[in-house]
């Protein structure tokens, strides 16, 4: 067996909050905590791919899952190196046989809902057709009760300071990972990364989101082969329609006791209500 | 003296909400209004630029803002026409000589925190040291709480689907244009063209958003040279040096009575407090 292989990686994060002055209505003046945002360039073979603006929390997953996301690399194993460097904000990657038709493939470019990545959409939107999400897994309603309280209760940089994005990969009521960063998509991206490196499988996982579901998250979920997305606001029409083309069991509005269940609903079993009348 | 002049332009927004099925935690299936998303690419002089996901409130000046913002268009005079044609889900723009080296200028690409748009952020950076912001300009307490109490009483697509973000330019206590889409960037930048279409001047306005206060915005809003920038969100680390740095009256947290204000104090103007004791 043996471990499985690793690219060879830095664990560079960065501090994730720092205290600013404010004056409030009464004028006074305070301390505020509020999130960290830096540029960070993704080089890959020496070349200059793009420029991250992120919280700094897990850069090199942040690194990895954007170029899995990307369509760009097609496993861990073709990465050779992750080196982070804050001094030149800069996180360079190495990789086997470099990436085929760069040039082509960074041609296109979309701005995606909440935070364009340059996705190339067109051919994403190819793929979905040949996305399958697994019909075998269910999550009982007591479960996705228990997850929404231990997310409710992990310990939070939006907390301490607000203007951040969450994102956690969850079995069952347990939560595997939280990564929250200043763009939403850098947070699903690091998870994506995370995943690789950590060979993860989507296909009995819940992705929880504190974003909207547009059509963006819901095709990264469904790149990730993770069935459930859960999220506590709202959805776009075209995170609805591609959700419900997928069959992705995909939960908003999940504040407190209350959701709304909108596709996939076979996944979800409710449990039994006991009438209080 | 004659009517400024206007580029040749369509006026082709879409629906805003549209009605999906969803079961709630009481079991019970029914309608619920969620937001549009649409795809737009814009092409400029038949060139393929770039895809804007978007809620399809204002696609004209969404399109002429975003080749503002991006800086590719000088004036509003270099546009002679906008069109948008929603069957092929495209906005064609034509301009009187072109954009010069527009390969050049689209090869470097920022994922801008909220929502990259392939922001050429070095040479963003490197402007800012040129913006000059107005400092014989100020907002009164009073005012901004009447404002404040406007911009809550404007009807919105986020209260009655949610996902969206807006965006207002303000004068005083007066909402002169509010922006609502499924990306803050794109409210940000609908603003930036409408107000070029009316030839309207930032330096004694406020610009509101419900979004977080990133480097972006505050970019954005010192681009259009406003002095103003008020969220009822937080804020991140490199928002607020800039902000710092070019002396930009922000303010964060706005909800109810309660503000931070965080930098550019010298154009705020607080109220006598009357004690209660």
């Amino acid at each position: 067996m043996g471990t499985p292989y690793r690219p060879k990686i830095t664990h560079a994060s960065r501090p994730l909050t720092f205290a600013v002055r404010s004056m409030n209505e009464h004028g006074e003046w305070s301390d505020t905590q509020i999130a960290g945002e830096h540029p960070l360039t993704l080089y890959v073979d020496k070349r200059e791919i793009v420029t991250l603006m992120t919280l700094g929390a897990r850069p090199e997953a942040l690194a990895i899952g954007y170029l899995r996301n990307q369509r760009l690399v097609k496993s861990i194993e073709e990465i050779t190196a992750v080196q982070v460097d804050w001094e030149t904000e800069a996180v360079a990657v190495s990789t086997r046989r470099g990436i085929q038709d760069l040039d082509g493939r960074m041609k296109k470019r979309t701005v995606t809902t909440g935070c364009g990545q340059g996705t190339i959409f067109g051919e994403l939107m190819d793929e979905i057709d040949k996305l399958e999400l697994p019909t075998d897994v269910y999550l009982g309603e007591e479960i996705y009760y228990a997850l929404m309280d231990n997310v409710r209760r992990h310990d939070t940089v939006y907390k301490t300071a607000g203007a951040v994005h969450g994102c956690a990969l969850c079995k069952g009521s347990e939560i595997l990972m939280f990564v929250e960063d200043v763009g939403r998509h850098n947070a699903v991206d690091a998870i994506a990364g995370q995943m690789w490196l950590d060979r993860i499988e989507g296909r009995d996982k819940i992705f929880y989101t504190t974003g909207r579901l547009t059509s963006e998250m819901v095709i990264k979920c469904a790149q990730m082969e993770i069935p459930f997305l859960v999220s506590r606001s709202g959805l776009t029409q075209m995170g609805y329609e591609i959700a419900k083309k997928i069959g992705l069991t995909m939960i908003g509005r999940a504040a407190g006791k209350h959701y709304l269940l909108f596709t996939g609903e076979s996944r979800f079993i409710k449990s039994k209500q006991t009438s209080l009348t």
